[in-house]
């Protein structure tokens, strides 16, 4: 089986850098896999100035809202996926009205099945104060559900702090 | 002195089941000790939610929103007590209109006499945006404080990230 | 180079008394460089009781809300210099007006050709739902990069959990 990371951390923690220096460090041609969804002008510029700014040479990029496990079985066998992220992608299952428990069950199997690495980006967004839109509520019961279910699969995972992992699940 | 755990962590980030399990590996007959109060029907669902999933046989559970340092002593003595949760507690304590300082000061006495274990669930709620609320901001102080005052008399404090424990203290 | 410590937390975490234990057990006088500015009436008690409980004796204090970098080489050279907060730098340069990219850029140059030692203060703001307004978003993303920037330069990082220190970053 492939090794699985996932990297978890606040927004702004420096988070997909950190996972993307990782999977650049694995053997073959990184494959990044990520789920952005431009709805408005500012996630339009973060999505271009993610691309221009860090993705660098010898990447291949798939854009996939949706379908990451059929993404992640297409791409299996050559090198290292980056997958970011999650929680993006809970978002766009959340609004296409589709159903994120048996998404995220489906996600698990698959990596279960992966051959080449995965490294998997999230973002934790439960610890504040309680948000008072019930949808707000559903996505953060989804991005810890889905953290908890990748992180019993993984076989590291870090919390990235202000650019740095502290060590939450090691296999060493 | 009976072991005390705090264990703190996100919304959602598996810190229940974690703090359940450590205290079912306790010897004696654990006593779950329940702050939740059902304000709507989405609080209700998930009071009967984790009493169904997560308690399992061998629980003696006791609902008290307010008493909880009363709770502590009156079950002082056989196995292990699991607190969950301190930030419901202090949400209780403020809807009541009760002064949470010299509420936590009390826990905190009690803690220090217990002969039995004691394992408290806590939430953070201090990582996001200041709060526009000044109600959320008295909850934040609140929260923050407490987690201070029992961490401080516990043996243990873990942080539980995507199901995993981070330590923040330890007596080894 | 002075040694750098980048004390980082949650709302209410105790990361201000930690900081100020860590600038209290370094060599030389303590100086006390605070960044809040009290926009109303909650602010203003919040300051005076930081100053009236923690600064306790042998601290000189300077409130400099916008210009730390020149703070900070008007101090050089004595003792240590404990920097209370980032995050509130921040919203002001913000609020007024600054180009807090090149601030920041400014601020870490300046960390890097101190001799003498500096704690930093931080809040991580990035661990909830994103937030609707945008110049919270942009108070987020500046927290963030401030954070990333800074700990690059530290020789240690630190996330205080209840009052606790978890090891982020270290030269050991």
């Amino acid at each position: 089986m492939g090794q699985i990371l996932l990297v978890t951390g606040g927004a702004r923690s420096g988070k997909s850098r950190f996972a993307e220096m990782r999977a650049r460090s694995m053997a073959g041609d990184p494959v990044y896999i990520a789920t952005a969804q431009a709805f408005d002008e500012e996630m339009a510029e973060r999505i271009i100035q993610h691309r221009t700014e860090r993705r660098g040479q010898g990447w291949q990029t798939i854009e996939e809202p949706l379908a990451i496990a059929k993404a992640l079985r297409d791409t299996d066998g050559a090198g290292p996926r980056l997958l970011d992220c999650l929680t993006l992608w809970l978002n766009n299952v959340i609004h296409a009205g589709g159903d994120w428990r048996s998404e995220v069950k489906g996600l698990v199997a698959t990596l279960a099945e992966q051959s080449s690495p995965v490294v998997l980006v999230t973002n934790e967004v439960g610890f504040g104060i309680v948000p008072d839109n019930p949808l707000a509520r559903a996505f953060r019961d989804a991005a810890g559900f889905a953290a908890q279910m990748v992180a019993e699969v993984a076989d590291e995972v870090v919390l990235v702090v202000a650019g740095y992992p502290v060590t939450v699940k090691t296999f060493r």
